[in-house]
């Protein structure tokens, strides 16, 4: 009897502990409901991201690191993030690769005794320059490196190689495709110079068919010549895959004057809100300021920034006193080298820095979806636990996933991760081109985005990971 | 003993039931998500929508009911069903509103002795005109109704009314802001004219601010003079509500000559491909064919009518053979009548039709996320257990809700509804504006749409509701 007494009441005060538990849980939901809730209407009525995303695209425009126009986006984010409130506001310097495009491109295909086709292209970036007189050669198409790879240098040698590498249109998720095509891009030149083409011609990489060609990074392998590289437009791409079926005598022939100068000081622009509590341990935001310097970079990644700043500002304009301090960080240099995210978490270890989370907002500024979450398992569960509280926002796909390479570095110091997974399906269509505009972003999505990343901040912070 | 080895018989039975119950679902499911991939494989690939509505947008245009644009957009749609595999093409004759906008309309603000402020302003679909003189008074503003009345008689008369009734930014949801705030252009006119007003202007209905004036229906109240009504811009009820507060003398004149004609005939369009085992048993999918005068109503609804089509062409293009009817209907005057879903519905019971279930798309062709489900609860449980089968698609929000006007009269003949329910943030920022044309629709987002329609539709007429 006693013993079961005694079970009784253990099982009695567990249901009781259980009870005020799962209260204390409903409770403290409730509060971060509100507390988000505040959040959302503060962005929602008077966000500041359409606008300072409006002078970013608008007043200063392409701004590729080196560029004196990146400089100017220091400047500015610097300015917004004082606006917004940070408590304190600095630049990290960083050496970044100056990479320049030279003189608009020139490019056409010239089939049999026809006129002159032209082509809508643009160098690749870090691509090499043709000369002042150009290339010009035969094409040899091919939809993948196997392709590429049984032809062999017997077909190749001396050819300006055709990647038409198509985005899979079937993939739901526009990100699986872009990873699967990008490889025409990153690593084609190099490929293709191994059996002896003199260019490159890759299909931009993108979901739609327009005129606009869409540069991004490539890399060389310095084992083979350094051959120039150039996107055409996908309307291009279908044309010249059409045109070559037609086996007639066809020529491509291409002038980009683009080089890599020496390494360049820029900056990445940091700005705080000290946390009241626990001010030694780091909660990063961020984005990175860098775009190419054929578009606004709208999207890619103005929209990140501008994200990153408004949280700052929503959590101080809805008097939230963070606990941990809370930076925003625009990193330098994603595009074309990735150093701005390695001097960050350089100078984190320096400063014997304890990051407890990162995320990072570069897939756009649209309607948000979820989170990736790269963390570990306890973490995910943590996080999974707030699922409820992101619902009325239309945020559902919190899950482990990607994070974003500018806060990647951060793993290394033991930072949790995320990134915000904004609805994908446009991102593509304009993903480093000249439509990249302003225009093309919504202010509400945009918004959306700005106060789901405040919310999940938000919590990291009041609870720790 | 007896009794308890029956018990564990019993249980092992029901237990090998519910195995074989549980194999028997993944294997449907299984079968089924592979059907659903290969429709969207096919939608995604081969889609006919974007091109169906370029057609629709551009080489047709504006098509409100009783026009011949509207005429036009009749024959194209029954084209582009019989190419889509439609078994039957045929046409519903049905009587529509005809309301025509007359000339371009003209506004403008004069305040004291200052230059004339021209508004961006368009008549309310189906209000009455001006007179070629136009009207002139003093505005007065107002933010609701209740504002309204307590101003009254005294205040208002012989004045236009300005109901500046913003759409509030901070609903996630922009159809509930959309159906709060549209109280003031459904009814404004004659809440205004009850109380003296010679004239209304309504804020347009919009979630952003710019240029582009709003229009949409009206209706009048035969108790109270039919005075005539405008929206103006958001940018112009933003400036105008600020002209207000600094009391100066301000006067507002409008001219519109807008007008009802007497009814005249126009026509659904219905494409069928006939059910294999229940053809009496009839499914419809279907969007609304008229569209304001000012735009191409790409979004709305040219949008869902093409999404409607492409359903049909993909089931027929993947090889589904359906047990029962699959009807894709054009819906005419659903903007200022909605006489062709009355029609629609009064031959059903005429014919004495068996309708099972009627989807619509009429949001827009945004990304989708989900279906509003109005219907009884042992059906909303059925679709929900096929909840899994749309996640790889991104659609998550399958629960009860609002389906469409159009399929909405079909409620009284038994059918089951559903309507689309795509991502609204940007869909008020262009609904019965000029900016509604075919470049604010993504290919993407219009396809996953399409797909999505064309899953729900398999699966009910795959096992019923």
């Amino acid at each position: 009897m006693f013993v079961n007494s005694t079970k009784i009441m253990l099982k009695k005060a567990a249901l009781t502990f259980i009870i005020l538990l799962s209260q204390f849980i409903c409770l403290a939901q409730t509060e971060d409901s509100i507390a988000i809730k505040k959040i959302s209407d503060e962005v929602m009525s008077n966000g500041q991201a359409y606008e300072n995303l409006r002078f970013l695209c608008k007043k200063i425009g392409p701004r590729l690191s080196g560029s004196p126009k990146a400089q100017k986006a220091v400047e500015a984010t610097a300015r917004m993030l004082k606006e917004a409130g940070a408590d304190t506001v600095y630049l990290q310097p960083c050496m970044v690769p100056h990479w320049v495009r030279g003189e608009k491109e020139k490019g056409f295909i010239q089939i049999a005794n026809q006129e002159k086709y032209s082509l809508h292209l643009c160098a690749l970036g870090n691509s090499n320059g043709t000369g002042k007189k150009g290339i010009s050669a035969g094409v040899i198409e091919v939809r993948s490196f196997t392709e590429l790879e049984q032809l062999g240098t017997v077909i190749i040698k001396g050819k300006i190689v055709f990647l038409n590498f198509a985005m899979n249109p079937t993939y739901i998720n526009t990100f699986r495709a872009y990873g699967e095509s990008g490889i025409s891009r990153w690593a084609g030149a190099s490929k293709a110079a191994s059996y002896g083409a003199i260019g490159l011609m890759v299909r931009s990489l993108a979901s739609n068919t327009d005129d606009f060609p869409h540069t991004g990074v490539m890399a060389y392998n310095d084992s083979f010549p350094k051959i120039p590289a150039v996107a055409i437009s996908t309307n291009d791409a279908e044309w010249l895959s059409k045109q070559l079926k037609l086996k007639l005598p066809l020529k491509a022939s291409f002038t980009n004057t683009s080089k890599m100068l020496t390494d360049t000081i820029s900056y990445n622009v940091v700005g705080e809100i000290r946390g009241s509590e626990f001010p030694q341990q780091i909660i990063t935001v961020g984005g990175h300021l860098d775009s190419w310097d054929l578009a606004e970079g709208a999207q890619d990644d103005g929209a990140g920034c501008i994200q990153s700043i408004e949280v700052l500002r929503a959590l101080k304009a809805t008097g939230v006193k963070p606990k941990r301090t809370i930076r925003a960080v625009m990193f330098m240099n994603e595009e074309n080298g990735g150093r701005g995210g390695e001097k960050y978490v350089e100078l984190s270890e320096k400063n014997k820095e304890q990051h407890v989370f990162a995320l990072e907002s570069d897939e756009g500024g649209f309607t948000p979806r979820g989170f990736g979450l790269d963390m570990n398992e306890a973490q995910i569960n943590k996080v999974l636990q707030w699922k409820n509280l992101f619902y009325p926002y239309g945020v559902y796909d919190l899950a482990a996933g990607g994070s974003g390479s500018d806060v990647g570095p951060l793993k290394k110091v033991g930072a949790a991760l995320a990134g915000l997974k904004p609805d994908g399906q446009r991102y593509f269509d304009v993903h480093h081109a000249s439509s990249d505009v302003f225009e093309n972003v919504s202010k509400r999505e945009l918004n959306l985005g700005a106060l789901s990343m405040a919310a999940l901040i938000y919590l990291v912070d009041k609870y720790g990971l």
